[in-house]
């Protein structure tokens, strides 16, 4: 099924079942009134959630037209937004540029950041920041766990999955380099991420769904051109079981954590990706693009996000038909 | 006024108001609910709440006992949780150990990580962790904001701090340095952290609470002997106003965000703190007596935390009453 949250009723939005082609939507206060609420109490709210959508989608129930721009995050705030980099090529690809080599220990043991969660932007919000800031979108999937137990194995963690999103975790690179030289990981430098407007169950997505995986090409455009279509079920060296298992590992989970993927990224051949005007998948963020630009011509090339860059991230089922509705972003530059 | 949440009433638990002394309380369902509903509505519900509080005091109002150990953290899950380094004593003492310089930036870029916010544990629960992995405490006080909006100065943002706790951020040391070898900053090295059972609204804290700082003992006692008592109005490099406005910088604070202050640790000579035992003030965490040993013996001595293992946090008003109760964290150690 597919669930949504408008921005009306609260912090926390209004949850609405959205019927699978997303144009008709319907709230549902005497099921649950947000997602969170949902999520704290699925066992009891799943099925009924299923039997609405199911009317949505035979035309069997009042509904309105659902409209993507409405829509906040479907966590408009979350208890937690913890970051995976299963795309290890990206990891390779930015320690390329500066001559590094990236630990054996990366492909057993997931790089992962704690976000900040209290406040997410909408998928058609404005990004408001610094350009001097080297604003940067980042592509990716992510899930939201049910409640998980300390020490759950990755097979575990899998079944707690309830829902899968795809998000543009916003990045600020110009304040990377100073932050991480402190020690302490990213903090400044990730703003509020913007999250797709539908979430789906895992068994929406049918046989796109597999090894706790999402199979399919992440699409992302850049002011209109394509910028990226790498697949995430291709070069995902952990999967969501083993990502949330990491989580896990020394604490609980509580319902509604949000775990991502990282930037998709693919390698092809030995070029760690390639652009969409030289035949390959592209990318899902602009560092990339300019790490590859930097190995190969010295320096970067392609600038950051400027004040009116706009950033759509969407993925498509084998039919065309878009599964999580268009995040789009565009940039609102602070004055400098 | 002083706040609590009961365990009991769901994931949120059940606000009550509780009575300077800490011995009698009162649920306030007409108010809010939980303490994030009365944060989230805090222009409506403060005032009444303060009625509630005068009452309770006077004897005006039907109550309840209170009873500590009946209560969870008072947000038992919150939307975020950053943490500071505002003492850099104690980082001056962990790089000392290891012959490294404290960077000038540290001195007016605070240092700060995000942690998990989705699960914590209650002021009285035990502390669930492998011995292997060098259990830890780390006392600090803690600050609940309002609305914080984006590049929020000091002043402003110490204009909207709601709440004053404590906290034990329990901390795994065994697991940090590989950790932060990755470059991410911590995580499973964070575990769930467990706050006072009380949070108070800064007036409570008379003239100790000044500069946006708390100026009183934190004391810390480990199996019922006297660890530390540093002042934490003493050697804080930043107050929580700056605290809260370097996580302002780049995104909004959402109503109910926790900071903390980082260990507290106060500078006693060239000693970089010393132990209750040599006449000092002591410490607020294992981790810096250990490494006080380090330099003075060549290794470390104390062990950290094991199975069984208590840590008593609190801190006492000019007339010795316990302003936020006591948080009492027993280690109930993991089967190896």
């Amino acid at each position: 099924m597919k669930l949504a949250t408008l921005k009306q009723g609260g912090r926390d939005g209004t949850l609405v079942v959205v019927s699978r082609d997303l144009t008709r939507c319907r709230a549902v206060p005497a099921i649950a009134r947000t997602l969170q609420a949902a999520l704290d109490n699925w066992s009891d709210c799943e099925t009924q959630l299923h039997q609405v959508y199911e009317a949505l989608n035979s035309g069997a129930v009042d509904s309105q037209p659902f409209d993507e721009s409405a829509c906040h995050s479907p966590l408009p705030r979350a208890y937690q937004w913890a970051d995976g980099s299963a795309y290890l090529n990206h990891v390779e690809l930015v320690r390329k540029a500066r001559n590094s080599e990236v630990p054996e220990s990366f492909y057993t043991d997931p790089l992962m950041y704690q976000g900040g969660s209290d406040s997410f932007i909408g998928p058609r919000d404005k990004v408001v920041a610094d350009e001097s800031w080297g604003i940067d979108f980042e592509a990716e999937v992510t899930v939201v766990t049910g409640d998980v137990p300390m020490g759950a194995t990755p097979e575990q963690a899998a079944k707690a999955i309830r829902l899968v999103m795809l998000v543009n975790d916003v990045s600020l690179r110009g304040l990377i380099p100073n932050e991480l030289a402190k020690g302490f990981g990213f903090f400044q430098s990730k703003p509020a991420s913007a999250f797709s407007p539908v979430a789906v169950t895992p068994d929406e997505l049918g046989d796109a769904w597999r090894d706790a995986k999402v199979h399919l090409p992440l699409v992302v455009h850049l002011n209109d051109r394509l910028f990226g279509k790498p697949n995430a079920g291709v070069d995902a060296t952990f999967n969501f079981g083993q990502l949330v298992a990491h989580v896990a590992k020394t604490r609980e989970l509580e319902a509604g954590s949000i775990i991502g993927s990282g930037t998709v990224s693919n390698k092809a051949g030995d070029l760690w990706g390639s652009s969409i005007e030289h035949g390959g998948v592209g990318y899902c963020c602009l560092a990339e693009v300019r790490t590859w630009e930097t190995i190969e011509q010295g320096k970067p090339a392609t600038p950051f996000m400027r004040d009116g860059d706009t950033v759509r991230i969407e993925m498509f089922d084998a039919d065309g038909r878009s599964i999580f509705g268009r995040i789009e972003n565009t940039v609102a530059a602070l004055a400098g």
